[in-house]
């Protein structure tokens, strides 16, 4: 990585946690350069545009959730093990500071039309198809029964743990992830 | 209703669409102006201060939320069929113009200190709450197993509702109804 692309990851996670508390709308290149300390000039060489920093922002986020939670449940074997290792990724990638960007971005573009918006739908269709490819495999391996709909388990799967972000976030319930984990263990007696 | 009235109600609809586009933290006595074509006096006058607008406009929403979902489901017998009716309601709900603005509120707010976040906070306990109770009489009716936890069921409906809210607004997901009353089904059966 050279210098270059070193401080534009510096930026990128800057960014990032302004965008959990003020939105990815109200990311500007003034708000970072206010929040960073660089010029306006600076990060507009970076970036160009707003809408190129927010859709830089939402890749930087998908980056590191590919790299934190993604990877390394691949690495499981396949069905559920796997299953159980990217639900496992995905409650501690949620549980650090902010939560987890995408959610908030999900719920605050859902009705914005743009690039943005599109990025994030291209993005969370691509999550829900690895969730349900993982649940594919596991009818393969024979873990889950031939009746299942992967699709069917990728969205109640997607419900637990986004009743996981509001009940940890904005509850700090002490039984948030308890729960999230029964919810988990649920849907797979009932695959079984 | 008095006339002041009519207007207060006729205002906080217009803040709450403008609320649904630009987040409830974009929404200022001066947005509203602009949206609404009052002046910033008048609307101070009703509302005194961006966080008090910020506050009625989400009691408007829980007032209409009460009257629209909770109040006909508590006319349903107790247990399933008020359960049901509970879902059905906020179904329909979540499918109008803009989908639940309590929902968007939820994931914008969930780390932003203050009385709105508060607010919320209280708003999502209570219709946890509502769940929880809701499905506490089914047991005692003899609809659900004595081993069924309400709050872990008020957590996984949550889910199945937040997984739908995605599903349809972001990604205009056709099957995204179906599969949540599918969710709503495998959770009564496995309570049953």
């Amino acid at each position: 990585m050279g210098r270059g692309d070193a401080t534009r990851e510096i930026i990128l996670d800057e960014a990032g946690r302004l965008a959990r508390r003020v939105g990815l709308g109200g990311l500007t290149i003034g708000s970072l350069a206010r929040q960073t300390g660089m010029s306006k000039s600076g990060l507009f060489a970076h970036f160009g545009s707003k809408e190129s920093l927010q859709l830089q922002v939402l890749d930087h986020a998908i980056e590191r959730f590919t790299t934190e939670v993604v990877r390394p449940a691949i690495k499981e074997p396949r069905g559920e093990p796997r299953l159980r290792a990217l639900f496992d990724g995905w409650l501690a990638w949620d549980s650090t500071e902010g939560g987890c960007p995408l959610v908030a971005a999900t719920f605050e573009l859902d009705d914005q039309p743009g690039p943005v918006r599109e990025h994030l739908v291209a993005n969370q269709r691509d999550w829900l198809d690895t969730i349900a490819t993982v649940v594919s495999s596991g009818m393969t391996e024979g873990h889950f029964r031939s009746e299942t709909d992967p699709r069917q388990f990728a969205q109640d799967l997607d419900g637990v743990m986004l009743a996981y972000h509001v009940a940890s976030r904005l509850l700090a319930d002490p039984q948030a992830a308890a729960r999230a984990r029964r919810g988990l263990d649920a849907l797979l007696a009932a695959a079984a």
